[in-house]
């Protein structure tokens, strides 16, 4: 059995806190929450402590907190026997204090408090200082989780990279989508279902080749026609996105010496 | 009944085929194609012609072919009498010969040959010249689907605009994640369930709400290391979207006299 305490009250402590309780071989025997167990959210069976000096003997100790707080949150947590881990995509491991055994421990989700989710499907992205910890950390994920992938801190850096592409900036593309519905009085539902297909047939198909739209036919007559509809940022993201994917079939098609 | 002919052998024939046959009140009577009956993907129980000249009288035609083509093609149809629409979102209603009874019946989704679809949930867009074509129109459609949209062709253009950058773009940012995430040797499938629940989360959530990631946190330390790493198109599309992003939480800000 490897004994847990979680540290947090956000949404992914609150999915941790499931997806360990539910768990082969994992203890999850306490929940430290600076606030004190007042998020009735949780399970109210399982231990709170809103003191550090309180937290219990265990073998690992989850960080799950706003990524800012990290860094001097591991600073008070230096007395610790245990593996301390934080769940972030973006904060390096030396980011935690270095009298501490140091580990990273990153579900690759978005997480929405009372959104249930499938934690074996959520990949989960591990890191240790020695290989003991790493061990531990591949037991526990596997646990959890079908995919865990271990990765260093430069190596997740790279992947949070490819993740504000493939999550913040397409999230940014709806947002653009409804804020453009809204201006032309139009219903932001209509895009709804086209949106979720598109999410679904990448789980598939390459993106690139799924690609679809006037930029990738180079229809420039249609762009124009577009860009006089457009202002501002949303005319300068169309440009450039457009040139970007005009010029990258282009690229495809001249290195394959076909229309594709 | 409305009696309906077909004119197409692509993913939205092949679909549109499907939910006119199992829609009330639809006689779906024959389907043309250019090459005849060779695609076995198309039940081989509804008639097929390769021949415009035996085109059956009907109440409807529904043209599904290639956006370049439609103007083209629908002037060899001028000796229908029915009501001919074409399918696409990006092509005026006016493309068709004006001799025609012209409209517009345009399903919003991206259609993948034998990927099964839940018609009743594709928003359906319909136009027409008459009161009286929209009307069976209208009557058809809802046979269909449960969400119909009237829209004219000024309207659909602006849906259409605001289509590529919920649909062809946010695509386009899978696109470039799964690039980087070839060019920095990481497993793009890590990224496959994230981009899933965000399209999810978009079908309830507003997207300005669901926006995370250092932008809209205004964290120019991780944008700055992020910008260090990316080359070329991808470091213009992450400059141009941060900023546009951080813009926009700022002016929400301002607005509202307080942080989001």
């Amino acid at each position: 059995m490897i004994k847990v305490v979680l540290l947090g009250s956000g949404n992914v402590a609150y999915h941790l806190a499931l997806a360990l309780k539910s768990a082969d071989h994992v203890d999850l025997i306490q929940r430290y929450s600076r606030n004190g167990n007042n998020n009735s959210s949780f399970d109210t069976s399982l231990p709170c402590t809103n003191q550090l000096k309180d937290l219990e003997k265990a073998d690992l100790y989850i960080i799950a907190i706003n990524d800012d707080s990290i860094s001097s949150f591991s600073k008070k947590l230096q007395s610790l026997d245990g593996l301390v881990v934080h769940t972030s995509g973006s904060i390096g491991m030396k980011e935690l204090d270095e009298n501490l055994r140091r580990g990273v421990f990153y579900p690759v989700q978005s997480f929405t408090i009372h959104k249930k989710i499938d934690f074996k499907k959520v990949p989960l992205i591990i890191e240790a200082d020695s290989k003991e910890d790493l061990q531990m950390l591949q037991t526990l994920a596997s646990a959890m989780s079908d995919q865990v992938f271990e990765l260093n801190s430069s190596e997740r850096e790279k992947l949070h990279i490819s993740a504000v592409f493939a999550n913040n900036f397409s999230n940014y593309m709806f947002a653009c989508a409804d804020a453009l519905c809204k201006e032309f009085k139009l219903p932001f539902d209509v895009l709804k279902p086209i949106i979720l297909e598109t999410a679904k047939k990448i789980q598939n198909i390459d993106p690139f080749e799924a690609q679809t739209g006037p930029a990738r036919r180079n229809d420039q007559a249609t762009i124009e026609k577009h860009l006089a509809l457009l202002q501002e940022e949303k005319k300068e993201i169309y440009q450039l996105l457009s040139k970007a994917i005009t010029k990258s079939y282009q690229l495809k098609e001249s290195d394959n010496g076909k229309k594709l």
